[in-house]
């Protein structure tokens, strides 16, 4: 089986065993492609998303906007051959020498100052967490005190200490986010729903 | 709270939540380091690690072996700075140009090509597996026809067609493995892996 047959029937199987999930044709594109990296049909359950987030995800991704991840991990997993198109970047700040150095000297965390350096880079672009609840933290702050504007926020940290309690507080905001509440998360699965977006976008142009 | 403190209080999280699991002292330094990346305990049940396969990593990382990964994802997650002191090398050959170009030539996947010449150049070295089941699949016919000597495998593919099935057969084999009888996998959980044991390297020198 090819890669993309291979795709095909793993959505095929997704599809019959997620049974009645009651989410929308897109909304469904989306968590399909989550269980799919993650093989965890708990997503259906888990996910929340905003009601104008896919708009605003694939209209920012159309209009090539900058998309900043808070893993190297995720930077790296994210398909650029659907994006490129649209002329969307991507990057991550925690390995930037200048994240390190501030760090340092403010004794901050490296994703405390990659979160702020990100945030000014994605003003209507999408911010995706999928590993550090504190830049999903600090983010949320910027955004509360107007100083990051990103069209999408794509909130899935993982873990056992305040991951959990960074999203719920994301959920309750009026920002468009594509989210869990769980302490399921990471990487992968943000990836999972940046390539998700990428191909509604592409499907609509 | 500094990232270290993060990790050592989940660690403490996971350690009282889990209860009694049964895993030898090394055996869960790896095990809880998976659900930390994943938050899911159901790897308690789930992973399997063959007797000789802490051991095998540990003294391969110790003399300075090569790891190859199926994807760039888990190439880039492996933290660096515990393999340096050893001169472990990490590398993933999925976008190696020269992979892409024999497989168009072949009619493969470039997952089948890859799985070839990572094989090569994991002679008493570790081949990590996160994605792609076939990867996996043709290791193991590499290593019963001889051509792949690998010190361990870490077999955690991730999926619908064919994971579950590649890490059983990877399990009634006698090569080390670390790997688990699910579905679930991926890049971020062989990556743990990966850290966990190079912890332990560090640990005993």
């Amino acid at each position: 089986m090819l890669p993309h047959e291979i795709e095909e029937k793993s959505f095929e199987i997704i599809d019959e065993e997620a049974g009645n999930h009651g989410f929308g044709l897109d909304e469904w594109k989306i968590v399909r492609r989550m269980i799919h990296t993650s093989a965890d049909f708990e997503y259906i359950d888990m996910v929340r998303i905003h009601p104008k987030a896919i708009e605003e995800g694939v209209r920012a991704i159309q209009s090539g906007c900058a998309i900043v991840t808070d893993t190297n991990m995720a930077r790296v997993g994210i398909r650029k051959d659907n994006l490129a198109p649209f002329g969307c970047t991507v990057s991550c700040l925690m390995t930037d020498p200048e994240v390190g150095k501030e760090a340092k000297e403010k004794g901050l965390t490296r994703a405390h100052v990659a979160a702020e350096k990100g945030a000014a880079l994605v003003e209507n672009g999408i911010y995706a967490v999928g590993n550090a609840p504190t830049a999903l933290l600090h983010l949320l702050d910027l955004i509360e005190s107007g100083a990051a504007k990103p069209a999408l926020v794509v909130g899935l940290p993982v873990g056992f200490v305040n991951a959990a309690e960074s999203k719920e507080a994301l959920i309750k905001t009026d920002i468009p986010y594509i989210s869990n509440l769980s302490r399921k998360g990471g990487s992968n699965v943000a990836v999972s729903v940046i390539n998700a977006l990428a191909l509604i976008a592409r499907e609509r142009t």
